[in-house]
C-alpha cells in the first residue's frame, strides 16, 4: 500500500486528499495530511471575521469532517528530507518528534507574512493571513475604541481611531472596506469619541488599486471607497512601523496604534532550507506540477509553488487556482499508482471578485464587468456555493441573514493574554517612557541609543546616553515606583521589553539574573 | 451631578446599570461601570460554548448594547479607597492608572478560583468562569482528541481521552455533560482512538450531586449521567494536581492530562484587602445591601458579597438572586439621590434547573419537579426569555436550531500562544522528563529534590540529586541536542519552567543569565 503524504490544510493541501478520497479505493494507498490546525480556513470569507457579519468558527471547515478517509495529524512540518523520503513534524504533549515516511509528497504550506528589511513591521503591524489574524485585528480595533472613548487626550485619541491597511490588492481592499464598516457602524456606541476623528486609511504603492481587475471596475471601487470614508493614499508605500506611526516611502507619517499589512509573502522556513529548484522565492514545478528532481514523487501547489500554465502565464494565488491545482496533482498521482498518463496544469481563471463591504463588489467574470449590489449578490451566491460542505453552507447563510437582520455585535473576545518578551522599534526623537508613568518594563537595547533626560525647574535635562547592551527602566520595575525619568530613542532604536511579572519571576529563581540589575540600580541612585 | 460608579459587569453590576438607566434622569446622575472585558457573560449558558451548540459570542453581549448610557471603562479594578471615595484602575495603552471618584458605589466584582492549599491545582487544573475558561477548555479537549488520535503509547493515549471534572454543583454536573455529549459525538471522526479508552468523570465530596437539588431528582440526573457514559465518583474529592493525573483525598488517582475544577471560590484580591467587615470570604451587608459603616454611600451583590434575606437564609450564588439584588441596590440609590424609604432585599428564589447535555435537565419551579425532555424544554424557553437584548435572543435560538440539525463543530480555536514562564508541580516518583526527549525547557527548582538518572548497559543508575534552588535541563537547551538523563522528582516538587525561545531570547540580551547556565553546562560535562 503506497503512502501519500500532503503538507498543509488550505485549498491545495485539502482538495488533493478530497480529490484522492475519489480518485483511490482505501486498500491502494493511505493518506495523511498534516497541518497545524484541525480545521480548513475559508480564505476568501475572512474579512468578514473582523465585522462578525460571519461567526468566528462559520469561516472555517473542521478537516476531519471534508476529508473522512484522511489521517490528519495536527502538528508543524519542521523538516522534509526529500532524499529519505521522510517528513518531520513537532513535537505534541511529549517531547519527541515525529517522523512520516512518504511515497508521495503534495507540498501546500503557502506562504508566509515577511517584514524583511522594513524595520519595526515586524513588531508593531499586523499580518491577515489567518484567523487568528482576522481576530486579533477585530480585537485590536475593539480595544483601541475603547481606550479611545476613555482617553482624555486628543493626539493619543486620534491614534486610537486611525486604521491603516497597506496593500491594495484584493486581501487590502476587502479588509479596508470590512474596518471601515464596522468602525462606522459601531461608533455610535461610543459617544466620547467624535465622529470626524476616525479614520481608515488604504496604502497602496501604484496609482490605482486592485492592479488584477479593469481599470474602470478599480476606479469604481475607489469612488465607493472613498464615498464611505476610506482615505486612500495611492503611489506610496509602507516602509517603517513603530507603536504609534506608520512611516512611508515619501517620508510622510500617519500616526496609528493600528497598522495591517497585507502585501509581503515569503516561503515558510521550512521550504526556504529544500535543497530545490526555486524561482522567486518560491517551488519550481514542472506544467504537472512535480518539483524538478522529483518527478512521479513530488509535488507542490498553491502559494508556496511557482506555476506556469500551458499557456505561459503565471497563475495567481487565488482559491479558484489552488482548487484546480489540487485536482491536476491529484489525478497525477492517480496516474503513478494506477498508470496512465500524466495531466497538465491548464486552468486559466474563470473570473476575479472583490467585495467593498456593506452591498456592494465589483467582479469580471466570463469579461462581463458587473459592479455594485448585483456584484455583491454575485459575490456571495458564488462565496456560498464554493464553500466545502453543507453544514458551513447552512452555518453560513444563517449568519449572514442574521447579520442583515441585526447590528454588529462589539464583544472583544481577548484570549491570547499577551505576555512573555516583545520587541520594539523606534524613530529617532520617539519616547519609550515618560518621567512618572508606571514601571511595567525593563528594557535591553539590541540597536541604537537613546537619552536618559529629567525636567528639573522646567528644563529637560540629560542625565545620560545609554547604547546597544545597556539596561534601563530597571529602577521603577525593582522599587514598583514610577519612572523617574524620560527616555527618548536618540537614533532608530531596537529594544527587548522584559514585562514586570517576566522580571520578578526571573530575579526570584535565578539570582544572578536579579543581580545584574540591582546591582545597576544601586550605581545609577549613587550617581 | 452625583456620580454613581459600579464595578464589575456581570449579573449584579449590569442590571444596577440598567435598572439606574431606568430609575434616573440623565441630568441626575453619571452612570459609570468597570469591568476586565467590554461583554456581559450570561454564565448560565457558558457550558454550551464546550460543544459549539451556541457560538462562541452568542453566549456574552455588549454592556455598551445593554447600557446605552453608562459609560463603560474596561480595565481593571486595582483599588478601592472607601475613605476617599476614590476607585483606581489599571492603565490602558499609556502605563498611567486612572482614578475614578465617586459619590455612590456598587462592588460586583464576583468571586475568583483559587487553589490555595491543594498543590498543582493552579498550574495543572482549568477553571470554569469565564468565557476565555470554557473556549480553553474546548481547545484542550480537541488537542486531547487530535494527539490521542495520532500516539502510539496506549498509557499517554488513556491519559488524553480522560477528562475530570471536580465539583458536582450546577456547574460542575452541566460541565461533565457538555464534555461527554462532545466527545462522544465527535469521537467518531478519531477512528485511531478505542472507544472504550474514553472516560468522563465526575468527582463529588457528598454521597449524592446537587445537593441543592431535591434528592428524587439528583438521583435522576445521576441515572441519566452514568447511561450516558460519565463515571460518578462520590464521597471523594480533589485534593492535587500534576500534568498527568488527578489525585484524591482517598489517595486514589485517576490519570488525565484534562482537570477542570468548579468548585472553590474566594474574593477577588483588591477586595480581600478591603478594610469593612466580611463574613465566610465574602463582604458582609446589611439588609438594604449596604456595606457596613457606608451606609448609603457602598453597596455590594451578587457573589462577593455575603447576603441575607428578611427570613435570614443565606442568598446563594445565582443569577435570578444577583439580577434581584442588583433591583434592591438601585432602588436604594434611586432613594438616596431622590428621597424616600431604603428597600430591603426579600427575594427567595422562583426555582431550580439544570441541565444535563443532550435534551436532557431537571427542574424544581414553584415546588414542582420535572425532569428530563420536559424540564430540558422549560429551561431553554426559561434561559432564552432571561437573555440579556433581543439580538442576542435571536443569535441563541438561531444557533440552537442549527445545533439541533448539524453534528458539533471540531475547529479548534487555539488564539493564546502559550507562551512564557510557568510552573509546574511533581508527585514523588514523577518522571520530568525522559533521556532522548528534546531539550524544549530549562527548569529551576522551587521547592522539592530529584534525581538525574542515566540509563547504562540496561542499568539505571543514579548521576546527581538536585534540591530547591537547582537548576537543570540547560545542557539539552544549550546545545540543542536530547535529554542526556532522565529526571525523576524524589519528593514532591515545584520547578519553573523557562522555555527555550525565552532562555536563548534572555542569553542574547542579558548575559550575566546566560553566562549562570554556561557555567553550570561546563561543570556538568567536566564531570
Amino acid at each position: 500500500m503506497k503512502r501519500i503524504l500532503i503538507l498543509g490544510g488550505g485549498f491545495g493541501g485539502v482538495y488533493t486528499a478530497g480529490r484522492l478520497e475519489k480518485l483511490l479505493s482505501p486498500d491502494e494507498a493511505s493518506i495523511c495530511l498534516v497541518n497545524r490546525e484541525n480545521y480548513f480556513v475559508y480564505q476568501p470569507m475572512l474579512p468578514e471575521v473582523i465585522s462578525g457579519s460571519i461567526g468566528l468558527t462559520d469561516v472555517v471547515s473542521p478537516i476531519r469532517r471534508l476529508c473522512p478517509r484522511t489521517q490528519l495529524i495536527m502538528r508543524e512540518v519542521e523538516n522534509i528530507d526529500l532524499q529519505n523520503r521522510t517528513v518531520t513534524v513537532s513535537p505534541g504533549f511529549r517531547p519527541r518528534r515525529l517522523e512520516l515516511p512518504y511515497d508521495y509528497l503534495v507540498i501546500a504550506l503557502g506562504g508566509v507574512t515577511s517584514f524583511y528589511g522594513m524595520p519595526g513591521m515586524l513588531e508593531h503591524s499586523l499580518p491577515f493571513r489567518t484567523l487568528s489574524d482576522a481576530i486579533v485585528l477585530r480585537n485590536r480595533i475593539i480595544h483601541c475604541l475603547e481606550e479611545a472613548d476613555v482617553e482624555t487626550d486628543v493626539e493619543l485619541r486620534r491614534k486610537l481611531v486611525t486604521f491603516v491597511v497597506s496593500g491594495g490588492g484584493f486581501s487590502g481592499v476587502e479588509v479596508i472596506a470590512e474596518v471601515n464598516d464596522f468602525v462606522r457602524a459601531v461608533a455610535r456606541h461610543y459617544p466620547r469619541i467624535p465622529r470626524e476623528e476616525i479614520r481608515c486609511v488604504l496604502l497602496h504603492s501604484r496609482e490605482r488599486i486592485l492592479q488584477e481587475m479593469d481599470e474602470g471596475l478599480a476606479l469604481f471601487a475607489q469612488k465607493i471607497l472613498a464615498a464611505r470614508g476610506v482615505e486612500l493614499h495611492l503611489g506610496d508605500r509602507l516602509v517603517a512601523a513603530t507603536s504609534e506611526k506608520a512611516i512611508l516611502k515619501s517620508g510622510a507619517e500617519i500616526l496609528s496604534k493600528t497598522i495591517v499589512s497585507t502585501v509581503p509573502s515569503a516561503m515558510p522556513p521550512v521550504l526556504e532550507k529544500l535543497d530545490c529548484a526555486k524561482e522567486k522565492g518560491r517551488l519550481l514545478v514542472n506544467e504537472q506540477l512535480a518539483l524538478q528532481g522529483h518527478e512521479g514523487q513530488v509535488w507542490a501547489v498553491g502559494d508556496c509553488a511557482f506555476i506556469k500554465t500551458v499557456s505561459g502565464t503565471q497563475a495567481p494565488p487565488t482559491a479558484q487556482h489552488a482548487t484546480r491545482e489540487a485536482e491536476t496533482v491529484a489525478a497525477n498521482i492517480h496516474a503513478e499508482i494506477r498508470g496512465g498518463g500524466r495531466t497538465a496544469f491548464a486552468f486559466e481563471g474563470l473570473g476575479k471578485l472583490g467585495a467593498l463591504g456593506h452591498n456592494c463588489a465589483i467582479a469580471e467574470v466570463f469579461g462581463i464587468k458587473i459592479s455594485g449590489l448585483p456584484a455583491w449578490l454575485l459575490w456571495r451566491a458564488i462565496y456560498l456555493m464554493k464553500l466545502p460542505g453543507l453544514n458551513t453552507k447552512i452555518r453560513v447563510a444563517a449568519d449572514w441573514l442574521i447579520a442583515l437582520l441585526l447590528p454588529p455585535d462589539l464583544a472583544q473576545l481577548s484570549l491570547a493574554r499577551m505576555s512573555g518578551f516583545h520587541e520594539q522599534h523606534f524613530t529617532p526623537g520617539e519616547t519609550v517612557f515618560h518621567e512618572g508613568d508606571l514601571g511595567d518594563f525593563v528594557y535591553v537595547i539590541q540597536v541604537g541609543e537613546c537619552d536618559v533626560l529629567r525636567t528639573i525647574d522646567g528644563q529637560e535635562q540629560k542625565l545620560a546616553e545609554l547604547k546597544a547592551g545597556d539596561y534601563f527602566g530597571e529602577m521603577a520595575v525593582l522599587s514598583d515606583a514610577s519612572r523617574n525619568a524620560t527616555v527618548r530613542a536618540r537614533t532608530a532604536m531596537n529594544v527587548l521589553l522584559i514585562p514586570k511579572r517576566d522580571f520578578d519571576k526571573l530575579k526570584a529563581n535565578v539570582p544572578a539574573f536579579g543581580e545584574v540589575f540591582s546591582a545597576l540600580a544601586r550605581q545609577r541612585s549613587g550617581q
